[in-house]
This record gives C-alpha cells, sequence and structure tokens, in this order.
C-alpha cells in the first residue's frame, strides 16, 4: 500500500488527505527566491565541502537550536539531504546490523519502505497521550542488547501527540539507566499552534545520549533538501563520514540558502505567518469532523504539526477503505502503514489540501465510511 | 590509507598531487551565480518533487547526451547528488547482494571506502592501452551468475585509458552474448583534450544493456551535486523509487542550476575554456616529468581526463612513500588504493594543484623518490 500511495502522491487528480507536507499555497516561495538571490552572492566556492557541511550553515544552526535550549558548536551538527537521509545514515550506516530498534506504536518508521527491507528488528511501544510509555519500553527493553530507541516526542507522526515535561524528563533518566541511545525526531517542533512546546529531550540530554535529527522540509520547503544531526561530536563525526561515502555533502545552493534564511531573520517572520495559516486548517478539518464523524470516529485536538488520528468506530479493511476512497478521488494514509495491527485508524492531515478541497473530501470520506460501515 | 587521504584532502598545508577535481580557479564560478540569479525567477515549487527529478532538467540531458550519440528520453533520465550516489543506489539498491563485480585493474571503485564495506564480490580485470582485456573478462566471467561490469571506458579513473573504439564494439558484443550488464562512467568524457572521443558504449547500445553514469561534478562544480543515470525506463523507475527512499530527490535548487546551465548554452563556453587551461596544465605536468622523471618512472600522455598514472621503476612500500611525501607537504594518492596489488604506481592529477605548486610538489617528489630507491 505504501508503494501505491507514493505514486498517487503525483497525480493531480487526487485530494490528499493525509499528506504530510505543507501545501505550495504555504511554502514561503517569494522569501526563498529573495534569498537565493542574495545568498548566490555570497557563495565562496562551488567545489567539494568539508565532512560536517557548510561551517556558515552550521553556526546558523547552533544560533537557532539555542531557542529551544540546545547548547551545540558547530562541530556538534552535520548537514544532510533532509531528515530521511538523516535515518538512513544513523540505522544503516552508524548501528550495528541486527540491532533492536524500540520505535512507538503507531510510528512514522514503519510506513518507510527503506525500514521494511533490511536487517533491523523492531519493538513497538504504546503511546498515551503524554507520550512513550515508559513502563511498557522498561519491560521490553530489559532483555536486548544493541538496542536504540527512535521517538517524535513534539507533534508526533503519525499521532499528533506532544511529549509531556514529566514524561520526558523520565523518558531521559530510563535511557541513561539503561544505557539506551535515543534518536530524537524534531522536524514538527517549530509547527507549534497554541503554545510553544516543552524543551526537546536533546536541550534535557546532559549524558550525550540523545542523538537529534532536525530539517526544513516540514516548515520551509523541502525542495531544498537540508536537514541535520545534532549530537556528541565523535558520533557526529563519523556520521559525516558516512555521509561522504554515500554523496560528498548537500547542495552547497541549498546549503547557503539555509544559512542565508535564518540569517536573514525571515524564519521568525515566515513561521509566525505559517502558524496563523495552520491554525486555521486545523480549525477547520476540526470544525468539519465534527459535523460530519461525530458517529463514525473520534480524535483529539492537536497542539501543532499536521496530523490528526482518526480512529473509527468500528474496524474495517484498510485496503478496502483505501480503495473505495481513491474511486471517489481521495489519497487516504490509513493507519496499518504507521501500525500493522491498526484496522480502524487514519492519518488526516490539515497541511496540504486546499482548504474547499479538504471540506469536499472529508464530506465525501463520511459518506463512504457510511457505505462501509 | 584512504581515511587518511580524505582527511588531509582538507588541509590547506598541503599540495595535492592526485585530487580528482578541478582547482577553484577552474570552476566557472562567476557564470554559476549568474545562473543562480537567472534559475532563482524560475522555480515554480519548493515541493517534494517527482522520484525521477525535475523534468526541465531531464530534458536538458536529454538532448546533452544526443552530443554524443546517445538517445534516451527524459523518462529515462534520473537525477543524483553526483556519481558516487548513481553507484551507491546501482551497486547496493539494484543489484542483488552478492552478487559479482568485474572492475578494471587499477580502478576508481576501489578506492572507495563504501564498496569495501558490502557484501559484494570483485574480479579485477587487466587494462591495456586499448582499455579493458576482453578475452581475461570472457575467461573470469564464465562461471559467474548475477554478475555486473563497471567500467570508465573514457579517460579512464586512474590511468588516463581511452578505449578504442573497436574495444567498445567487442565489449558490448561480448557482455550481450554473456547477458553482462555493464554499469558505464562517464564523467570524463566532456573533459577531452586533443580529439572528441569515440562514442560512449551508451550510444552503441541497442540491446538496453548499459546503465550510463555522469554528473557536473567534474567539468562544472562538484559542490552543485548534479549527476544522473540513463538507462532503460523500466530500470530508472526502480532507481528513482530507491533514490526517494535515501533523500527524496536532489536539492531543487541545484536541479533548476543545472537546467538552466545546458539551457543557457553555458556548458560548450565552458568546456571549451576548460579544455584550454587543462591543456596547459597538462603539459606544464608532462614537462616536469620529462625534466625530473625520465630516470624514476614511466607514464602515457593522457589525451582527456585529469589523470597520468605513473609508474615507478622500482617497487617500494607505498605507505613509507605516502609518509615521506606527506612530510615534504605533498598529498599523494598511491596506487595501491586502486589495485591492492600496486606496488610501483601512483595517480597524478594535473586538474587540482596551482601551477607552480604542482611544479615545486613534483620536483620534490622526485628528489623523495631518489632517497627511496
Amino acid at each position: 500500500m505504501i508503494q501505491q500511495i507514493n505514486q498517487l502522491e503525483f497525480d493531480p487528480h487526487m485530494i490528499r488527505l493525509g499528506t504530510g507536507e505543507l501545501a505550495p499555497a504555504l511554502l514561503p516561495a517569494a522569501e526563498l527566491k529573495e534569498i537565493l538571490y542574495t545568498s548566490s552572492a555570497k557563495i565562496d566556492s562551488f567545489g567539494y565541502q568539508e565532512p560536517l557541511g557548510l561551517k556558515q550553515l552550521r553556526e546558523q544552526i547552533s544560533q537557532h537550536l539555542k531557542k529551544s535550549g540546545i547548547e551545540v558548536s558547530p562541530a556538534g551538527i552535520l548537514i544532510v539531504s533532509g531528515a530521511l537521509q538523516a535515518l538512513q545514515l544513523i540505522f544503516f550506516g552508524l548501528i550495528a546490523p541486527d540491532s533492536h530498534v524500540f520505535i512507538e506504536r503507531p510510528s512514522y518508521l514503519s510506513s518507510l519502505k527503506l525500514f521494511q527491507s533490511r536487517q533491523l528488528h523492531f519493538s513497538e511501544v504504546p503511546l498515551d497521550q503524554e507520550g512513550i510509555d515508559i513502563h511498557a519500553l522498561r519491560c521490553l527493553q530489559k532483555r536486548r542488547t544493541h538496542s536504540i530507541l527512535y521517538t517524535i516526542p513534539t507533534f508526533h507522526n503519525p499521532t499528533g501527540c506532544l511529549m509531556s515535561p514529566e514524561r520526558r524528563r523520565d523518558l531521559l533518566h530510563l535511557a541513561q539507566q539503561l544505557r539506551l541511545p535515543i534518536v530524537e525526531d524534531n522536524v514538527y517542533y517549530d509547527l507549534w499552534l497554541d503554545a510553544p512546546p516543552p524543551p526537546p529531550l536533546k536541550a534535557l540530554d546532559d549524558a550525550g545520549n540523545v542523538l537529534f535529527i532536525d530539517s526544513l522540509s516540514k516548515s520551509i520547503g523541502p525542495g531544498l533538501r537540508i536537514g541535520w544531526i545534532a549530537g556528541p561530536e565523535p558520533i557526529i563525526e563519523q556520521l559525516g563520514d558516512l555521509k561522504m561515502q554515500h554523496d560528498y555533502g548537500s547542495s552547497i545552493l541549498s546549503q547557503w540558502a539555509a544559512a542565508e534564511w535564518f540569517a536573514s531573520g525571515l524564519h521568525e517572520v515566515h513561521m509566525q505567518q505559517l502558524r496563523q495559516k495552520l491554525r486555521q486548517r486545523r480549525e477547520l478539518m476540526l470544525s468539519v469532523l465534527k459535523e460530519h464523524f461525530s458517529q463514525l470516529a473520534t480524535w483529539q485536538r492537536p497542539h501543532g504539526g499536521f496530523y490528526i488520528w482518526l480512529k473509527l468506530n468500528r474496524s474495517l479493511s484498510m485496503p478496502q477503505l483505501f480503495k473505495a476512497a481513491r474511486r471517489e478521488n481521495i489519497l487516504l494514509n490509513p493507519g496499518n502503514i504507521y501500525d500493522s495491527l491498526a484496522s480502524a485508524e487514519l492519518r488526516l492531515s490539515y497541511a496540504f489540501a486546499e482548504p474547499e478541497d479538504l471540506k469536499t473530501a472529508l464530506i465525501r470520506l463520511a459518506r463512504v465510511l457510511q457505505k462501509l460501515a
């Protein structure tokens, strides 16, 4: 099903109700073009770059991370071509093959084809309202060596869950006790809608136990292909060596544009405007859900990110639902791509479809669900 | 030793006598900046791109390849982040693990750390003046299933060898007979210095037996991170899917800049000027070799590319030579990183070191060799 979704993502006839991407209208295209003009004059080399990436960009990111309480020097930051490449380098280069990977149930990682074909063992840990279930993690982890935890504590993909400050502290404490390294995926952090989220795990990580992944794709533009990993310098150096073996570094044009983006101060201005627009889209989706899905499903109000995790009142065949929706030109992200056992969940996204389409498609989807029930 | 070389590449005190990269002074920086200005206005989306990459760039590349006799539609072209990523996708994603890879002896592939750690079996095939030894390849291949050939027919790395037209035809014929797929690395093709080279293997490939790798890194600027793979459409589609799993596509800024580079006609103008400058550097290196190395080594005059494969008259310890040169602030690419049995070869490059440095370092290297002899 993942492959079908990936292909249909490029079909202009489909209304994409679950796509994890900003709508074209939400991308700061004019500002980015401005940045390209100014940054092109600054580029001082079109040659190969040093392994960690453009120093000017790493300095900007180091400053940017300070705002959420993370202290990391440019030598502790590696520039990568988006968060997916960060995952690729960490899980298929850094950690031992046959390692045990703890993920949330459901998890974005489960939806990546790449992670299905390789020699890693996954254990799914339940989520509650406050984040990953610490007791379950402790029980599951007890007997494992070579293990690592992947988590999205802030505006979780696909559930939208925001990990509470207490849970963050407890998780770090447990991970330190168990000597369990954590990969923290922070890509939705800046997309808070109601109030700034609690500090990332990395900000509280005195033990150097957290590898931190972030990207510009969810908030500025995925076309730039700019992300970063922050962590202990020896590990970042090792990852930099792996990055060089993969593609000799990321585009220098994108790196300069990203550096200039942060240096110009445009980031804060854009995020403020973006939050406003995302809030409107969230409210629209919530109001349509309230009107048309109250008898069909339950959901939580998300405080940031892109997603609403819709829990249907009755289980049904996910492939059947997917096909029925597709016949109505609706592209869904069914829950079973994030959790193989899910049979009554859907990831909805208010970030991508245009408001009118979003409304039309949701109403149509409600009818499809009524028919299938 | 490869790791040491990679690290020393970023040491400004070293004179790099073997580096496979254009000197900063040879990169068309001013023209590229112009291109950035004009291309930034044309960018129509900062979102995720379709799997094969920007259509406008694939159309330009399709046109560009026609000049060397290759007919391939944009649907047969995948944009990647440089030739290294092309190798990564083909050898670690496309072909079966445990496959048998035929490479030339010596070969660039042997120098890549990535290829040393993975489950591929390599067989080295000798090279003569006209290219890879067909008879040796036939003998070696006989007993193998799941095999593939990697070759650099035009201005081979590290020897500079140019495969003759007859050898190209014979190789294609044999490969078809043996059902042996070919990966043709074409990255030095445009860097001819005396006369345009014979058509690439891909231009003669009626059977769809050749996967063709090319890049802008050797002729325009590696910082762009733009390369491509051309081949049969079903295989390109498969590789496009793999590329999406790796990093969701290459930087849209670099892709637009590359499209604009070709569309502007700057490519031909730049290549003409670049060839002129590379010719001067080649002549300088040849004249210093003639004056100072005649008693120490033999070599061939290369007709394009970056490299002279220096064959020392006497074997010596490669690590010892590397260290002795390093003490003189000379960074060498010893032959044994391209051929584990080499004990009397060096890859020299006239592309990177500035002329004065190149001369000084070569004279110093001659003295080092005399001392070690």
